[in-house]
């Protein structure tokens, strides 16, 4: 299933994009779409729903974030070859870990904000898991029968908050809107590989990140498995699974980075498209 | 007032301590106390109720969080020069910033989890501030209206996974039972002065941290400024601000470190305290 939430900030609706591309309503059944749905038996039962039968929704209205009640958003740094060797960092010996602020959650075409002072506002395309079931300690081999779905981010950041401005990444990741999600949650059903999903990002109509989870460093199975040794993951919360290489700070011959008025487009194999414009503010 | 939640973890209800130490319950009044609590007028009906007359708590049940619905813990580290010295890095010239899992919350008497294959796990007694209203680019001299109170806290903390796995912090900051807050949420009107606390932490009746808020590099107004520069402080969110000298990492001649067993007394001035007991898992 395509399960998506729909309305404006705040009063977003679930519902879901049926085989013909169909935006249906689901809000008869459920209140939300979050850690209480997440579940693989709420699921189980709204795939046995004949979606053509569900009312339509008409028009186009915004999207929000596919998952509500987020709890935490994990973020792996790092987690391309292409993209450490772009940082000037060493590929990393086991996953690196930081944390974006839920409240930098958006719709996936939502206005990003440019931060008053920012300088170096860059995008970064990544694979979103969606945890299921709490996750404590779990192996390898059973990391994913926690995971619901998975979706698409932009890991937008703040390089010189990031970086320049006392050492710990959480500072330059977690401006409000630095967290496009969506436009829908892919059931696991509806994601035969998670490790063969192409990524691709545009900054104004020009191709600058272009990768695949084939190249990997660590697959979802190790993702959720080492943060859960670290942390308990909860139904809701939200693994970013790193960047491939192509971000604004890897640019040759210099970096480059956002400015009022640029416009990302940014995709996944299966997981659909986003667009932002970025805004001050 | 001094604002607690009773009860099994995840079934507390709201109540307060009246002024003659009765524990006395609120459910009647509030669903819990979080978020939707938190703002100043809800907090100002509950200082006008004659405390006396609501009915008492019998027992001594649980405590858990004060706080309910805490939607982020954000985290300033190095923030008393002598705990900077101790752990051999430079007083920061801004904050330093991490966050905490939500996951990681539990009550303040609550038995601390040193996880498996820990071997650095560290103590941190902390003044914790809890957000009222929404703090989005506030001033210094506006900050304070965004603070519902203060809370005791303790920032549990493996060494090794904080600083030998990967480079940020969080991974060692996170795990479940890692963030005792309480044992009340002290409102505004309780504490004269924030920077005025003094701060202590004992390791099976050893006194091992003794210090004072009035060491802070970075005060309170300051502290809620700057994060909201980075990203939006909600109610119900928590800001651990840093711990003073004494932590196990830098006990002389060598650090040493939590084992199951041991116990942690720790408190503050006017914030009460908490006793934790360590157990393996």
């Amino acid at each position: 299933m395509k399960l998506i939430r729909y309305g404006q900030p705040g009063a977003e609706r679930p519902g879901l994009i049926d085989a013909t591309g169909t935006l249906r309503d689901l809000s008869m059944l459920l209140p939300d779409m979050g850690p209480a749905q997440l579940n693989p038996r709420t699921l189980s039962a709204l795939a046995a729903i004949d979606a053509s039968r569900l009312p339509p929704v008409y028009g186009t209205p915004r999207l929000g974030s596919p998952v509500a009640g987020v709890g935490k958003i994990v973020c792996v740094g790092l987690n391309y070859a292409d993209h450490a060797r772009e940082a000037g960092l060493q590929p990393p010996a086991e996953p690196v870990l930081f944390m974006k602020a839920v409240t930098a959650l958006s719709g996936p075409n939502d206005d990003v904000r440019i931060p008053p002072g920012a300088v170096k506002t860059d995008w970064e395309v990544e694979l979103g898991i969606v945890i299921g079931t709490r996750a404590r300690q779990v192996a390898e081999a059973d990391a994913l029968q926690h995971v619901a779905g998975y979706v698409l981010a932009n890991d937008v950041s703040e390089r010189a908050w990031q970086m320049e401005r006392g050492g710990q990444w959480d500072k330059g990741k977690s401006y409000d809107t630095f967290a496009p999600i969506g436009p829908w949650l892919a059931t696991v059903d509806e994601v035969p590989d998670p490790h063969a999903i192409d990524l691709w990002l545009e900054v104004n109509g020009q191709r600058v990140q272009n990768g695949s989870t084939r190249n990997f460093i660590f697959g979802v199975p190790t993702v959720v498995s080492y943060i859960s040794q670290f942390m308990t993951l909860e139904p809701g919360d939200v693994v970013l699974t790193g960047t491939p290489a192509g971000v604004g700070l890897g640019q040759k011959p210099a970096p480059w980075f956002l400015k009022p008025g640029d416009v990302m487009r940014l995709g996944a194999t299966g997981l659909g498209e986003q667009v932002q414009k970025c805004v001050g503010g």
